[in-house]
């Protein structure tokens, strides 16, 4: 196990040098998950086809915050993205919503932490629109599944 | 159970109107937990007291977040904080780092989604300054603790 | 008529001292017009009830506009919102979507700028999400119908 | 006339993978109008060799929300401009105040929102200088002239 | 001398609750100058009545930023600010310009590092408007002149 | 010496066209320096190796600066940054601390703004930091050390 690459050899944070890595196409996949009460799911669910569409809006917001991602992680190198997507998966047994971002892009660093974030914004927003009724919602296994690309190649989680 | 307040009576998303609303002192409390391996624990658990501060980095992240959350959430309100603090609590026999944000304004509307804002940026930057060395790590049980304030008066998590 | 209040004597802009206001609520109401071709209206119009909502997307982002107006507005005061919403009308005839948005706050300069930037920045999401199929599209009488509040009280569009 | 490609065959929103599109040079150039009273025409008029420079101030805000595209349209890709100009033409027979932006890139996708947002935020900046003297005035006619490279090559308004 | 209130009794940097402070007109006024070398200084000089306005522009990109001072210092208070202006005195023997930012708020926190963010991104934009001419412009004296109200009161630089 | 770039014949600004320019590695290397009272120094001094890290926190507030360069500075283009550093050297005898920022990038202008403005604010916030117990502080010397890359090629204060 290495040290942490984001300080010098004096233990001072620094934005990494990636001045000399290969430009290549990267892909980050992340995923996590919301879970609520029966009754709040059902009111979820039920915006996907009629009124009230809490998912389409949370997949914006998710997008949008991708972008800003080096605006809030401070030794986050700033990426022109070339790709972002956001899906759910609606688990009723459970009451939980799990939310999968993909994000790319043509870069010399990778996109993880663009994923990541914008699962946790998605996920923030969903908690946004349904905290009039439900304030216990928890947010769980927020995470990385897959990264291609880059000097560290593929890597997947076990 | 009510409707989704977001949502208008036709179904479209809208900054619901809060100008009707007492402005009173409100406070909110959220937490979140990361979970590492033993190693990348240790690195992080040496910053705090050698070199490498990530946490004394992550905190401010989770600071700076609190402040855009009206950026990220579509539907919130902007609103001047008077506090933001965010703590933590290391366990080295789960490998886990917890983080707990607390944040005051006086207002019309309350203080949730900066504090669980704050919490998920803090824990997201603890994710990028380890990476390198462990990309397996996973976010999990980011909720509302407590909150005071407002119409809706004192909620604790059971 | 007076001369223009964001310039000193000497002719030089400033943001201009509002401490002196009164603290009153306000409101401004304005609109815009995105005019297409029949085929693009009809994609956006379906999009309403099927799949592929233009119209609630365009809606979240002047909603999220109007939070940045003075960020954009280089004069333009910061202030707490404490409503914003974004209206449609479709008019089948001229191919043509309408936008309104309404904006209040309670503070010490009027939200004229934040209900004219959401009514801009949805009507250019329109374009965005519609562009791939109709680059001609064009945005007229995008203006101010009302506002309230304030010293110099109501004012209507004649 | 094509599907919407900003959405998938669910109809979900997502931000277009042009990963695999050429990197060319690219330009756009977008107008707008705004028409006001005669008297608020006069005053814009003498701050061009004067004082109070409203044309000035308001190009500066055009070119600088240029930069803020990706942060207000949703799905619009982070793009590095690499040219940005804001022209003025005015016509005192009809009080009005023609804006032109021309936008340049070297990049994967278009710079026709950028092109587009400098119109817009300059004829809002304008409408915000002049809003003290003059709330009727209307913003007409914004909308694409011209934009080179890229697949689609070459498009002009007819 | 008392500690460093920006840090808790554990050396953990917080945002300090500003809560139980009383909202008072505040105003701040900071100043900074800039040097260059004669010939720049004409060719600035002259903007201000002919063509070039390099201090126009640097205004508002002044303005703007006082704007953004709670984005940038990481444990500054966002503050709806209630004035902001920046004022040159041009000193042709030393070729030195001199900047100086007054702004005004009612709030619970003073208005001194507003002041202070307006005169760096002043003098910052001089710099950058200059550069092609005059790498060597340096950047001095960038100070507090003034603040009041608050608890403090009144403090002067002697 | 030859004319302000950043002006078009007719004294109008725009954001320069550097399509034609060639993508070349630029470093630019930036100082300045915050002179304060000898008690102030002493309680900086101790945050490094004690509690309370004001300088940690300000170098982290310049690095996220440096990457909001083209959001501050109206005419700089925005650039995907490379690296970013920020070192210091404290001086007792003056009680002052010099900070140095270098910033990196692979792209069509150089990097001199962000580097400069990673300075300014990393002095912003040790100022913020310290100014409950010493608002007499003054920043000096802020200016550009080196460049190099571009077509303008290696330049070192003399």
């Amino acid at each position: 196990m290495t040290d942490l690459t984001h300080f010098n050899q004096a233990g001072e944070a620094h934005m990494v040098d990636v001045g000399a890595k290969a430009t290549t196409d990267r892909v980050a996949i992340a995923e996590g998950t919301i879970v609520m009460l029966p009754e709040t799911f059902k009111l979820v669910e039920q915006g996907g086809h009629k009124k009230g569409d809490v998912l389409g809006i949370a997949r914006i917001a998710g997008i949008m915050a991708a972008k800003k991602t080096a605006d809030l992680v401070p030794l986050c190198h700033p990426l022109a993205l070339s790709k972002v997507s956001v899906d759910f998966e609606l688990d009723s047994n459970s009451s939980s919503i799990q939310c999968r971002a993909t994000v790319g892009t043509s870069g010399q660093t990778g996109v993880e932490m663009e994923a990541l974030t914008a699962v946790q914004v998605t996920l923030l927003t969903i908690y946004d629109m349904c905290k009039a009724v439900d304030k216990g919602m928890t947010m769980n296994n927020i995470r990385l599944l897959e990264k291609s690309g880059g000097k560290s190649g593929h890597w997947q989680r076990a």
